[in-house]
């Protein structure tokens, strides 16, 4: 039932996504106990314009 | 002032859109009270590749 | 699978939060299908100095 | 180490949106201290037709 | 329109959450326009055993 | 700069949110790349009486 969400750059690929979802599903299971049927994983492509860090967007540095 | 988010599978039209933020509008007000111009929903519309459920994306499933 | 987040002022019964997730799981099986169980719902209780809006928290207001 | 999450309807320009992330950056260092880059902020594009208010989308409003 | 969501470590005294909404707020309106009335601002006090950079929880640093 | 929101249920100890978060670290660098440093998770514990499945509190189930 654990539930997790994932913000990062956009531009991985599927196989970065598939891998990631299958060792964190592991690693919560591992830890935390349940089945890996309960583990919801939501992943959130974020674009460079859209985050910022240090009062900078990403989509600004160079 | 209760506000909603509703992450769901991309893929919902528009009629099926509206019609659920109409009910959980009437339903929140109705057990909560206070005013429908209150309630705030926003859907995120999640591609099947960005949810994983079981350690597996939806996209990779047949 | 639709997930829902619900964020509303702290305070309200338990009996109220009964009501409201038997009801909002209800109307979302009956808009956008799927079985009773796929639907999750989360509240979190929001504290009124935790909540801002025009600029003033709602533990400020008289 | 604060994060903000903005969700605001689409339509905002890159200028806009680099001009709030580096007042909303100088405000929390102000406020709260740190370092700016310590401050994260994510913004969130949100459709007209996956907001709601008082029971209505955005994109049905005239 | 606009809703902010903030996640700070807890800690932080009313008077900086009032001056952190009501500036937020003013910035906000300035750059994206709309009335302050319509800037809602989520705050959420984060335990430093629920929050980790690096792999390490904030509780466990010295 | 990935940033991970967890949610689970309330009870879990320090040891395993120590362990959690190591791993989850570990392995978004593994898979993404980047530095531990750059990988911010973040915790919510989640109380019975505000998680429903299938239109019931976790609360209400014996």
């Amino acid at each position: 039932m654990p539930t997790y969400h994932i913000e990062m750059m956009e531009g991985r690929t599927i196989e970065q996504k598939k891998k990631l979802v299958a060792e964190i599903t592991r690693v919560s299971v591992e830890v935390l106990g349940g089945l890996p049927e309960s583990v919801d994983i939501l992943i959130t492509d974020v674009k460079r314009e859209n985050w910022s860090t240090g009062g900078v967007l990403w989509s600004e540095r160079s």
